[in-house]
């Protein structure tokens, strides 16, 4: 789950996300990217990118939910709101108008690996921009009262994001049953209870350890030269001190998983069942070498667009669903999850959707795919790339998401090629190592009268 | 779960403690009790009972798994473990030598909240007792060696007590999915490859923050005189230095559980099936007054013994069960879990057994007790108490266990008065509560031929 400040950008940004995920850049491209560090520890990727005149600036702090201290859930993504608070600088509004005034867009995110801040403007506004993000990296001014205005926005956010929204409810419980050690058991907005509790002291301590420019990266993708914005970025961000050493980010591990679970949600909101079985699998950052990207081609060929296993027989040819899909999502620092999901169409029952993508799901562990398969699979990506390689914001997503997970600029690059390289046997083995029933976590919406399905 | 040094102890103590949950002392008794705090702020609780020439003499110290870092999981029980190694002063197993010698008996255990030692010896080595205690409450030697080699027996001990034990894989599952943000979801022995990382840093730091006398609880119960007790604890543990103030122990508080659980371990070693159903109910230290008097007289009622309604309705009216039971954990310093379980007998199937328990479940929430049933299990407190009165080391179990969760002596002398206080209406309440099928938490343990039931 990625939330944002701001509620359009939110679904706009988890979507691109989504996509970055399976789409690198063109090989081609790679000679121009530049990346190096600022003497204070800033680590800076610059994508030049000259179609259009116009600039996309972020900054990723390698910060998010899932580090937070326990029973402080939720102060990563209050932080984010916090920072388009006041400064000593600037007051607060004062870099949102400055933004809105040049015709640009500007928002944030926080997710469980990170949090990001970003602006597309104009290529003459860049520094600009840096000078306003540098200022809230160190020079935020946090009143008590700051603080309980801004937490009364989060509560409601959660409020109406997550306990008004029964699938919201079911995904979280159903999040902490998969997890039950690894931090992403917890939601990113944070519990409610714990949320109520967040003060000035630890937005204090916060703020001290994890905004600093030695644990943030700067991805300026646009209608840019390198050499320039280095020397901006030297102007700017490198003004700032490197704060103390951050130890290395290890996170409880989740112990092997030796039973079957399963999360029900009854509501008398829901007017339709659905059903998603999820797995713990390796993320790129955790996986041995090729196992994240047969898996990613795994969740291509099981259920990754229409033309997916999944997708042709259950919602084209038998017609008992209305959806059936498949993800995986490999940009994370620990072990991720790979999920199927579906819901029934007409008059099928939910057992039945359920018990068909099982089927499918046996059957590709047990038979593997086909190379026509796999090859059709390795073009669709290729052309996902470059779809992404047309949108700007896609690609500083990419490369700012993997190196705030512990990638770099080459795991980036190669992608492509790392991919290109998956054989059919890696593909069956991955299925069949861990898409394991009896060591699955299901979750269940189910309407009122419904219950007993 | 209570993890104990001995494995032999383990048990006794386990079911020694289950009991004492039910069996304060008689109030005929509560004058002679003294409690005191020495001046480096260790309390001590003397309970005289001069039946026999014997003294049962424990230290508690508050720090359990609940209270663990993260990711140094069962670092709690791997530390009643190095207590037993050599200290400046003593050789490892001159202690133990010293005990037995004498005739006596030693132990310790951990659990969620405490962790705690005992031995049981005649009066006159009450004295050597507590400097051999208070010796090692801050002499220890941790040296790599010892601490690899005690690791060595900790995993060991975690294969053969849990991972070779299907129920054991299964309770751990349940309870992490049953508590999916309080530390209690954390197995007390710990997650398999966090324990193989616990090192010597880990456990000096440990050592300094919790083993110190203002941590800690001496309860001395037996033929002894409080005044001479006072005088050695002096001589012994008030030597030793007060440690710095640790914090309030606030630990993450569950959110409100929205869904139904189920958790499935389906084993080849399974002969019988059985389940459990648990929610997370108050315990003592959380609850309103009255409610977790409640609850034990409502786990007595549903499920306590051979007279209860679980017991009568399944396993002598209906001959459907070989077992049915309910029981409530009270002593817990967080929210603790209510649990009903229950087991086939003869040709029945484990869905008749849940179908049944789950009728007299919705029977008692919806219909409530009777007036005599409520008295009849009163009355069985009181034998309880009585039962309890007779063995020292009980005693002693009922008061550290109530000192360690933030009671008080007060607490356990006026329990027996608070429990007589419950009315009918008080046990139907919190029945009706927080005994909810559709937000509770189900463990199925299947044989592998039954897989489908």
């Amino acid at each position: 789950m990625t939330l944002s400040t701001r509620g359009l950008g939110a679904a706009l940004l988890a979507g691109a996300l989504a996509l970055v995920a399976q789409a690198p850049a063109r090989a081609g491209d790679e000679a121009e990217v530049k990346d190096f560090l600022l003497d204070n520890g800033m680590e800076v990727v610059v994508v030049p990118d000259h179609r259009a005149p116009i600039v996309t600036h972020m900054v990723w702090y390698k910060i998010g939910s899932a580090d937070e201290p326990p029973g402080k859930s939720g102060i990563a993504h209050f932080f984010e709101h916090l920072m388009f608070k006041a400064t000593a600088n600037h007051a607060a509004g004062e870099f949102d108008r400055a933004v809105a005034d040049i015709g640009g867009s500007n928002n944030a995110f926080t997710s469980y690996d990170y949090t990001a801040f970003h602006e597309t403007v104009t290529p003459s506004a860049l520094e600009q921009m840096m000078g306003f993000e540098a200022d809230r990296m160190r020079n935020l001014i946090l009143t008590d009262d700051v603080i309980k205005t801004e937490r009364d926005v989060i509560l409601e956010e959660r409020r109406s994001r997550i306990d008004s929204n029964p699938q919201a409810v079911l995904d979280e419980e159903v999040d902490a049953t998969l997890w039950q050690n690894q931090p992403y058991r917890i939601p990113v907005i944070g519990w409610m209870q714990e949320m109520e509790q967040l003060n000035r002291t630890d937005a204090k301590a916060f703020y001290d350890s994890y905004y600093r420019p030695n644990n943030a990266v700067l991805v300026v993708a646009g209608d840019v030269d390198p050499g320039a914005v280095k020397a901006m970025a030297e102007r700017t961000y490198g003004k700032i001190a490197r704060g103390p050493d951050l130890p290395p980010r290890i996170r409880p591990v989740e112990p092997e998983q030796n039973t079957k679970r399963t999360v029900t949600l009854t509501d008398a909101r829901v007017s339709v069942p659905s059903f998603s079985t999820q797995w713990v699998v390796p993320s790129y950052h955790t996986a041995k070498p090729g196992e994240a990207e047969a898996l990613d081609l795994l969740a291509e060929i099981l259920g990754g667009d229409n033309h997916s296993r999944l997708y042709q027989q259950l919602v084209v040819k038998q017609g008992i669903a209305s959806e059936a899909a498949a993800f995986f999502q490999g940009t994370m620092l620990d072990a991720t999850n790979f999920t199927v999901y579906g819901s029934p169409r007409g008059d099928a029952k939910l057992s039945d959707v359920e018990a068909a993508v099982d089927a499918e799901i046996a059957r590709i562990a047990r038979e593997g795919v086909t190379d026509d398969e796999l090859e059709r699979a390795k073009t669709r990506y290729v052309r996902s790339m470059i779809f992404a390689r047309d949108k700007q914001d896609d690609m500083a997503n990419m490369y700012g998401s993997t190196l705030a997970t512990g990638g770099n600029v080459k795991d980036v690059q190669e992608w492509p090629d790392r991919i290109r390289k998956v054989t059919a046997g890696q593909v069956k083995a991955v299925a069949a190592r861990y898409l394991v029933f009896d060591h699955s976590t299901i979750g269940y919406l189910l309407p009122q009268q419904q219950a007993g399905n």
